[in-house]
């Protein structure tokens, strides 16, 4: 926890913030926190700025919090990922949050296994927790938008022209492909970037987004896990 | 598994690779694969190539192996990483050797909690096991050397002199540094990187390292978690 997430519904009227339940926990147990402590905050979907302690117990922690700055810049990257299996999908949602990705969409493809479509994780609560903490992780107080696409063909044809700005670079990972991830891109201009199932996607799937201006960039001959697929893409963006 | 990895004792003296546990339970249960399937493979330490599978039962599977090239390239970097938390350590050699790092050393540091040196996450025998699993998923078959020092001034004083060549960049990585990481650097020449704790170097390490010629990099105002953090600097220094 690099950064105490308040919900709104936190603060009482005299506008002071209560927190209880996992952040509790921690700081009791992980961070030992005592009355007088300042702590690096934030409150969702607002300002970061510092927490001072005012009280704690078994039951709850007070705060008076003092919004000082904007939550750091989001990453300029629409991100497009095949759904992973379930216990890769919190890792990868970890992943882009923390790396500034505010537009995250899952789709079908062929190589996703139809089962995936069923797990928990994909639960809206489920996903919200790991969102809050991937914000917490990186310093962030802004939700990404998270929505699901389960007809590939629909999604690229239909869906994609209006969700990326039509100057976007768009690209999609491909381990095979001769261009290397452009390094800075996102720091120039808006980027989509569609990254495929572990399997990668098949050769209809590369052509349908090769048609709709998608070119396949590589990280190189080492293929990495999800998460950190995503994670080296996208920071290779940020530059 | 990207690459089935044999170990040189699973070939016979009539040159097929015999294969069960961990590997066979893949091939049945995951890969379900039947005879006559070509599996990218390796050789620990030696080609990459493809093997064909000849037989397969609840016993073992039987492959003839064809080297056909050298393991991509080592990334010239050699990592100092303070000893993580041990569930963050597997994830850490599975970060670092699936960028191709091949000389990784944990250090202790003033914000390393005692108790990690502890872990049985740090016998030989688990660490082996992640590091076989990263080389798998990677598509390599060069063991890391993995080393551990208890004293940190005694490693950056008097041993990392005997570790980095005398004309390695030397980088750590501090997130209030305005120097970014620079991009392609282990291209250009060997590179030492030293990566803090969780709540990072104290003043008197960082004055130790800056003293023996390392420069404070930053990934920008985002914490990642270690296991990203140490992908995304890696994945940079490699450009």
């Amino acid at each position: 926890m690099n950064l105490l997430l308040f919900e709104p519904e936190d603060f009482l009227p005299d506008g002071t913030a209560v927190v209880s339940g996992r952040r509790l926990r921690q700081l009791r147990e992980v961070i030992k926190a005592e009355p007088g402590k300042l702590c690096k905050a934030g409150v969702l979907g607002g300002h970061v700025g510092r927490a001072e302690l005012l009280t704690i117990d078994a039951e709850r922690a007070t705060f008076r919090f003092e919004p000082q700055q904007y939550p750091p810049p989001p990453l300029a990257v629409t991100l497009f990922c095949a759904l992973p299996r379930p216990l890769t999908f919190a890792k990868v949602i970890h992943s882009a949050v923390t790396c500034g990705v505010k537009d995250i969409h899952f789709f079908h493809s062929a190589k996703v296994e139809k089962s995936y479509w069923q797990s928990s994780k994909l639960d809206p609560g489920a996903i919200r927790d790991e969102v809050i903490l991937a914000l917490e992780q990186c310093g962030d107080t802004v939700m990404p938008e998270i929505s699901f696409h389960r007809r590939f063909r629909v999604f690229v044809e239909d869906e994609i022209p209006g969700i990326v700005p039509g100057d976007a670079l768009r690209l999609f990972g491909s381990p095979g492909a001769a261009e290397p991830v452009p390094v800075g891109a996102a720091q120039r201009g808006p980027v989509a970037l569609a990254v495929g199932p572990e399997g990668g996607f098949n050769d209809f799937e590369e052509n349908l987004l090769q048609s709709f201006g998608f070119r396949p960039v590589t990280l190189g001959k080492r293929i990495l896990r999800s998460e950190f697929a995503v994670n080296s893409i996208l920071t290779l963006l940020q530059g």
